[in-house]
């Protein structure tokens, strides 16, 4: 992030927005911020001579912190220590108005909210950060389903070297949260990046991951279907038709990429409404998958996700019969994380105590904090190298 | 845009940062902005109390212009008209410090800036809008190229269709300006939405579309290769690396999609430096494109681009000789789209004039205005049903 801006008049040779708005530029183009020092202190700057206040708050501040200005109009904020190696939002505040910070170009989308962000190495992180290795190639690919009658958006991660080779993979179906789309794992969750850094270590086996949206009020995320530019709202899907047609995305997956067709090289894992999704849909198919992931997940019968009327309300029936079946047919993993600050973690033991009950084997991963990206990023690390062993 | 968001409470359930920083969840929630009205005429909303100052500059307003501030503490500006028919940018400026809106979820980066976006309906923005019509395929892939040791991405849009016939398409290579990268055309560009569209109404041929990154320092977009997370700068590549290693991204694209492998069928296309790369690879391969599209484009031999070593200087030599060898080939378009404010236009000009001394055909198509996003996405709606006919 050291990196400084050349002059900005090379800019006017080829950028439109430089061309057309010029006049927007205001000090930033040779500020860094954030900057992330070798201690991992992080400092964060704007310049800014006529604001009274500026804060900062993010995912590494005690709640809202003030940045303090020098006589020269620029403000800064220092951790005063290492920040944690993770990916890191923040927003400033800037005379009372919340935003990013302008001198950052690395954006994320969370729902309808944007946020600024950064990597912060020498531990996890890492794992979060693009590297020098083989890339897998990311598709946004559309789908049919004749359960719902339309053409759905999806994206698909294939790894490095599957379009040089003949073999086959196994597939891990990878399900977003509420509020979620087909991007969230891609942006937020990094499953690009730590995905290619696990294989390319050799942890984790090279594998086809399919992650679906479950809004099944719009066929693709915010602005990519015909329903305009919509803000994006927390919205999930919980009338059953995201589990009535999970079995139209298997086929298109199936029927279009080199993929082992057994229940050994298919895995499903999502966070919260998507480990709801994954538990459901593998107790309604029970000889389907091998493996199954629930982070932070919502628990079938326990809580109420959604009233309203269901397009089949029989998939979320019958789950004790449903889960004896799906254990006669020996799950090699049945995984289960969970924070012990999540407002979900009383649900789990629940869920966690039913498993006991029938002498039904899971792993249990139980970690600090609640229902945040930071534990799903450090699920999905943990649970990848567990699969298709 | 004019969804309300739900109530916040429902937003805890899901989404990570929600829960770990509810602070930043400012009075923007239920703010709508920008509403675009019926008429087209368009609001701009922020909520700020404290603020002193607050200003939009975008591609819609003249320079900075005030926000109005009512006794709630929320700011408004409306643009008293409609406003024309496209994609606009814009950012709020508050208190002196430039930002995006908060309140809206469409960002979009050029080089480093990030900036908010909206659509207008109704004229050429019809073709910028993703609509209810069949969807190409848009990927992130890697491809090697022996010419420079490495790895590289692109962008790579196969159209609707492509996954499930067998079917050979043609090839459009279209190349970014500087300061872009592989990401340009499909976020700024709206290719991917223009292409979808022309196709659907029968205007262009189904075509495979490749979007390189010609800032050949890096392997890929910032953030995206092992180069770390630098702040993108205006750094292009015209030290013959890009041209010099071109065929690599023709053996890749023709050995790994179903493309018609005939001059008729390739076509290679790009706005100023993309426009110049176009211009020198199809003048060195002059039996390899039967369509080229310079688009803004700086002039070979007219224009120094950059100075410094060059990988094969011979690239940007004998350009009377090869132009002559290129038009001996007779290709079926040669298409030069520039505004008249540009600041290449006179270098088009003397291009112009060098292929009427040769006798050269060509279509020249003038618009108004400058080096900007607006008539690079105007180009190409206009060169795409040009094609492959």
């Amino acid at each position: 992030m050291r990196l400084h801006l050349p002059i900005l008049c090379a800019a006017l040779l080829a950028s439109g927005f430089f061309a057309s708005a010029q006049q927007a530029i205001s000090g930033a183009g040779d500020l860094v911020s954030p900057e992330i020092h070798p201690d991992n202190s992080v400092t964060i700057r704007t310049f800014a001579p006529d604001a009274k206040r500026i804060c900062v708050e993010g995912t590494f501040t005690n709640g809202s912190e003030d940045l303090t200005k020098d006589e020269s109009g620029l403000w800064e904020w220092n951790s005063n220590g290492p920040v944690d190696s993770d990916l890191h939002f923040y927003r400033l505040v800037v005379d009372g108005v919340t935003t990013v910070d302008v001198a950052n170009t690395y954006v994320y989308r969370d729902v309808w909210l944007v946020a600024s962000y950064f990597i912060v190495p020498g531990g996890k992180g890492d794992y979060y950060m693009a590297r020098d290795v083989p890339h897998g190639t990311v598709s946004k690919v559309w789908y049919h389903t004749d359960v719902l009658g339309t053409d759905r958006r999806m994206t698909v991660y294939t790894p490095a070297g599957y379009e040089d080779s003949h073999r086959k993979y196994p597939v891990l179906y990878l399900l977003h949260g509420q509020g979620g789309d087909e991007e969230a794992w891609i942006s937020l969750g990094r499953a690009y990046q730590i995905l290619d850094n696990l294989i390319a270590e050799g942890k984790a086996e090279p594998m086809i991951v399919v992650m679906t949206n479950a809004n099944c009020k719009h066929n693709a995320m915010a602005g990519e279907d015909g329903g305009g530019m919509f803000k994006p709202y927390n919205a999930g899907s919980t009338d059953s038709s995201f589990e009535t047609h999970f079995k139209d995305v298997v086929k298109y997956v199936e029927s279009h990429y080199r993929v082992i067709k057994k229940s050994s090289s298919r895995a499903i894992a999502g966070l919260s409404m998507g480990g709801f999704h994954s538990n459901v849909i593998s107790l309604n198919y029970p000889k389907t998958f091998d493996y199954v992931g629930l982070f932070s997940a919502a628990v079938p019968g326990i809580r109420v996700i959604a009233d309203g009327p269901k397009i089949d309300p029989g998939v979320y029936e019958d789950i004790d019969a449903k889960l004896a079946a799906q254990f006669r047919n020996k799950p090699r993993l049945y995984y289960i994380a969970i924070g012990d600050e999540d407002f979900l973690y009383q649900d789990n033991l629940k869920w966690r105590a039913k498993l006991d009950e029938g002498n039904y084997p899971y792993v249990w991963y139980e970690t600090g904090e609640g229902h945040i990206w930071k534990n799903w990023r450090i699920y999905l690390t943990d649970f990848l190298p567990r699969l298709f062993k």
